[in-house]
């Protein structure tokens, strides 16, 4: 845990320049726009330790890198998100001293992400080695307007002395990741220009063939005027630029604009892309950085009226918060439903693929709340147009019938990670799907989801349970064997009660469905049978014989649900009794260590109580609470929230407060220290759910909002705003009294602590 | 299955080009002289498919390829044994057409492989496609009277036409791994050097720095004559060759002898390599090519002598028997304590490793048998050097105080292997050191052997038990959770039987040797105490405490010992019952269908029970054996054998049969459909104990030689031969008698059938 960063209810503000913690300011200061994104590099020089990281949504690459031995049924490749061409550039020398952090003198070094108008500044006073002082002020955005336009205004000014400055203003497509093997890189040149005042490379990613326009321009002001310049144009493999000459006058502030345009084949044909980008790049040169700026704040403003969270009382709590719900905005804006939202989003390179069950199983109710329902149902269509694709999954792994096994992470439906405990046996994710499905229907009302889409969906995921599970005649029950459950830190066991559960639910479930649709619209439903080559007596007769008779591992002494079978025989041991220098665990101990010790990454058992908490007594959930959350050591970004929810289920209110912090916080103060490899995007809307369904309470239950709100000790009052079925809610807590507004909409019945209040 | 093959008692023998089976003869037909070895490429162009391989033993590359999710723990490389500098080229031209036998029509093909001399031949006669006709008659060994030397014999005869013939003698380093990613070549130059009459090349490793100085010479003869011929030579780079142009006369054979020096730096001083392969030339090309042959087969001759089973009446046994131990014999030839046994020897690239723990459970018994005692010591002591990298090893993975984790793969002693599930899991493999030690002390009646090397590395196998075990207090014992049992299709399972009794066992075993070497050399125990740390009553006292209340899983109502907790949650169904598409599983079924089902790699409690076989009573091992061998792949080539031992000692005289010709025919007829990887070396030192230690059931018990020999209904005969204690005996069974001939030493009185009988 690190806590160097400044607290503010809008801003992320770091004073003084800490190399050694730069990579992981350069994941937190990153900025998006849903289209591309990236991460706070320095726009000059810097030979110090950095990640560089610049992202284009959708564009990926597949290695087929091999080692160790290789398991069949495996998948082609191993996703990788690449590092796109940079547009960020602009490098500076002073009468021939390269402007580099790393070798300067730095003083004043500030560096603030206003998150309310999604705008990156720095300043700093820099001293040469030759005695020359620069100050600096940068400010940059990816416009919310434009999803295809950056700006840059960077301000130098010469402090002590008048001369010559060269500034490299470049495209550069000849950038590398991180995570590449033997030095490859992925992008290949297809064209490139410079002329007087912009410079435009089109790179294309190797194997997947992606285009990727990047095209800059700028205008360079002194004083106010537009700056005496010369002007050299260059090129390179994968790289263009032009360099300008001026005069930098001591205290007369030099301004250069620097405008991007980026541009991707998944939105352009690409015999466009120049033509387009240029377009763009005249259209921006036009509007100026600040109208560009205006256009851009707009959107922001509306995005904050729509799901900011406000918290009285509490700047850390409520700088979290924001700082969770202005990443999450910045990933994903729910426009294009080709996308979705990617764990690290577009501030790293890590979990190499698009998407996983962290959609569904935690980001799908932030954006059922705070967005228009069309969003959360393109998330859910995002999987339906992948049905076929896990049909074809499931098949390489010997399953059969049209059973459906979404991956595990994906690209384009096709599974793209290859680790055996994770790719084939972490299955729960399959049913997330279903879970998800369950969610929007019972927040929307929206059964004719099932009819459209859904229950295509549902029948081939039943398909997989049906085939998954096997009889064991030692226990005259069905079991699911050789499982991953959410928890990681246990792999290839037998009966993980959430999988068991999850699985016989979601047959239960597929039954609803399937009631619903047949009453409803029959011939679609013969549509459906047609299609999916249904036999419905024979398939949901096996699925009710399953589900009636699955097994499920306990405890009769603790009474306690059991994670898995044999989890008595490990010691149990307190997370808070471990040695510090043993945490965090994954980048401490050796996995067997990790793999039969007690120690939880992440609710399992938890997780499942608290996505079916109405089918537990407050009792059984305490039981269950008491007996694993000493256990668990919340190195998955993902199980902080599910405690704050169930602990302010349980009055625990003090628990649910630092867990609140963790997840608010996660990244912010790095509790995981693994920040500088990106932030944990999906996590974030555990965060949102912290507040709004762990301190607010919120459910739904047959069609009605209910809420429970409390509020922590440490707070004065919070809010939040939520929308639901045509109406706009918010609901303001105070140590006082809960208020619930009717911002929009019909008149609407909530529960209030089990009582109805109609809302008008 | 494939019977492609001809039967016969000394060679094999395959007729007719079978291009789509060429990569498993190239397997089969390896050469090989404990220093180096080569596949069997033929020695002119082929572009049909081919796996190219020569191997120097020794030499290896470290591999740091990452891909998918690194693990806390792991080695920092993947060991890949290198594919070597090749010294085998003669390609021809035909008056300017290339000799390829993929584009030539190709008759009278013929590849034999003469185990007796261990001699490579192959003859055919190809029509090129102007209609030119040759017939090629082609010899080579890897000298074993001198293991940096290999020579060919390489006949060509014109039979339609005289003109012009072109021959490229080359040594070759630009060559690949065929598991290389990116194509990466792991070699660099170093030196070359091309004059008339002979080519040099040496090339190093990259990162291991290995120097292979590969050097060749040659001489041409036409009817008996050395040929007039004009030279040229040509280097490029990591090459060197030369070019001979000839003339060849319809019916007048030209033969050409190319002679190779193979030397590498772990046996030369870098800058003495190239004058010693001068040298080495210089000697082979005086003494020829007849005259080395006679050396070479001489040493074959006396280790058929030591070490051949003959088998009367079964050619089909007879031959697979004397593959197993011409290829067992070719591999090591234990004169080298740095050397080892790769279970793929130099036959093929794969389990990119040198040593696993085949050699002390399977090995182990063959070279005790076959060779003189220090063969079997300098296995040990190979371990005994490895000492402090195992206790490094284990204290990567967290275990402290001297614990000693034998890595499960090892060029050096270190770990290079990285795949979880059997790198951190599959922990018996640190008992297979402490298990070979008590068959070379039953076997020799060596217990100095205690005191001298074996202590040490008993205290530390046992400090690694004591470790890795838990109490639990579900079950009120220690068990042993997250591990990997030599059946490897069961993955992090707890409680394998197995691993349990391998390490309660170990423990009890360290405790035996301490009270002989305290018995026997105070001074010496004095000195292990104080350099192992070690605080004998406090650590004994908890040894035997684990091994006093060690839990073993047991089903009592079958009474069978249970393979691992949970085992019985398998739907239990028997391999023949599978479908024949399915098989083998591992090449059909992904990974984790193979998990959960009940099918066994390899013998896993059968396992145990013949390592312990005196522990347990006929009807116990019958029970077992006829619970799990219906369940058991034999995926693993070390399977079988442990089959054939306990179906003879049950008397299931037809079983012990089949499976013997599945261990001994694995390769020949490529039962697992991977032969054209290489074949199996370390297995077939199972196929030895199947005929010494099955058929002939030898034991040794208390210092003394058992036999209880039967013979299979299909055999004649059959005879062994044994070194036991300064004595040579051999055995020889037919139906109507078994004769016991002490060929050497002092008389003996050995158990036949439970009764002494004392040979003279």
């Amino acid at each position: 845990m690190k806590q160097y960063l400044k607290q503010d209810e809008w801003k992320i503000i770091e004073e003084g320049l800490n190399p050694h913690y730069n990579q992981i300011s350069e994941s937190v200061f990153s900025l998006g726009n849903g289209r591309m994104g990236q991460r706070a590099n320095f726009e000059e020089d810097y030979s110090g330790e950095t990640l560089q990281g610049s992202y284009v949504a959708g564009v990926y690459y597949p290695d087929k890198t091999r080692v160790g031995w290789w398991k069949n049924g495996y998948p082609e490749y191993f996703a990788k998100v690449l590092n796109a061409p940079s547009w960020i550039n602009i490098k500076l020398k002073v009468e021939n001293q390269r402007l580099d952090l790393a070798t300067c003198t730095v003083e004043n070094f500030v560096r603030v992400l206003d998150m309310k108008t999604g705008l990156l500044q720095r300043s700093f006073v820099a001293t040469l080695p030759g005695g020359k002082k620069v100050a600096v002020d940068a400010k940059r955005f990816c416009s919310m307007a434009d999803g295809e336009i950056g700006a840059i205004r960077y301000q130098v000014t010469a402090l002590n002395f008048s001369g010559e400055i060269s500034i490299e203003l470049s495209v550069d497509a000849d950038v590398v990741n991180k995570d590449s093997n033997y030095d490859e890189k992925f992008w290949n040149e297809v064209y490139k220009e410079a002329q007087t005042g912009s410079a435009i490379v089109t790179a294309e990613t190797r194997k997947t063939l992606f285009h990727v326009t990047t095209a800059m321009t700028y205008a360079i002001h002194s004083g106010g005027k537009p700056a005496a310049i010369k002007v050299g144009e260059n090129m390179r493999e994968k790289y263009a630029d032009n360099v300008v000459q001026t005069e930098i006058k001591q205290d007369i502030p030099l301004v250069i604009f620097k405008y991007a345009a980026v541009l991707s084949s998944e939105n352009h044909a690409k015999d466009k892309l120049v033509e387009h980008a240029r377009a763009k790049l005249t259209e921006a040169l036009t509007a100026g950085f600040d109208s560009l700026f205006e256009q851009h704040a707009k959107v922001w403003a509306h995005k904050w009226e729509e799901c900011d969270i406000t918290i009285d009382g509490d700047i850390a709590a409520q700088q979290g918060i924001r700082f969770n719900i202005f990443q999450l905005t910045q990933t994903y804006t729910g426009e294009d439903e080709r996308l979705n939202i990617g764990p690290k989003g577009f501030t790293g390179e890590k979990y190499g693929g698009s998407t996983y069950w962290d959609t569904e199983a935690y980001c799908l109710p932030f954006f059922l709340s705070t967005a228009e329902e069309k969003v959360a149902r393109n998330l859910l269509v995002y999987r339906y147009k992948h049905l076929p694709k896990a049909i074809e999954n499931a098949q390489k792994l010997g399953f059969t019938g049209g059973a459906a096994f979404y991956p595990f992470v994906t690209m384009n439906g096709e599974e793209c990670h290859n680790e055996w405990e994770i790719t084939f046996e972490e299955i729960h994710r399959t049913s997330a799907m279903a879970y998800a499905m369950r969610d929007y229907v019972d927040y929307t009302g929206d059964q004719h989801y099932f009819t459209e889409f859904g229950l295509e969906v549902l029948i081939g995921i039943a398909r997989f349970w049906e085939q998954r599970v096997n009889w064991s005649s030692d226990k005259n029950k069905y079991v699911i064997l050789g499982v991953t459950g959410p928890n990681e830190y246990e792999n290839n066991v037998n009966n993980n009660w959430y999988t068991n559960y999850l699985g016989a639910w979601t047959l239960r479930f597929a039954q609803q469905a399937i009631n619903y649709v047949k009453g409803h619209d029959a011939k679609r439903y013969a549509e459906i049978v047609a299609k999916t080559n249904f036999n419905e007596k024979a398939e949901t007769e096996k699925w009710k014989h399953i589900s009636d008779n699955m097994y499920y591992p306990y405890d009769t002494r603790r009474k306690v649900i059991l994670q898995q079978d044999g989890f008595l025989d490990k010691e149990l041991i307190r997370a808070a009794d471990l040695k510090p220098e043993f945490r965090p665990l994954n980048q401490k101990w050796s996995w067997d260590r990790i793999l039969r010790s007690c120690f939880i990454k992440q609710a399992d058992v938890l997780q499942g109580i608290f996505l079916f908490e109405d089918d537990f007594d407050l009792e059984t959930i305490r039981k269950n609470f008491d007996f694993y959350e000493p256990m668990t050591v919340h190195e998955s970004s993902l199980s902080p929230c599910v405690h704050v929810i169930l602990a302010s289920k349980l009055g625990y209110k003090e628990q649910a407060y630092q867990f609140y912090l963790r997840t608010a916080r996660l990244d912010l103060d790095d509790y995981n220290n693994d920040t500088e490899e990106g932030c944990h995007i999906t996590s974030m809307a555990g965060t949102w759910m912290s507040v709004v369904k762990g301190f607010g309470g919120m459910r739904v239950r047959d069609g009605k909002l209910h809420f429970t709100p409390f509020i922590p000790d440490q707070w004065k009052s919070y809010s939040f705003r939520v929308e639901f079925r045509g109406r706009v809610l918010k609901v303001k807590v105070s140590n006082e009294k809960t208020e619930t507004i009717l911002e929009h909409g019909e008149p609407l019945e909530v529960m209030m602590h089990g009582k109805p209040v109609l809302l008008k």
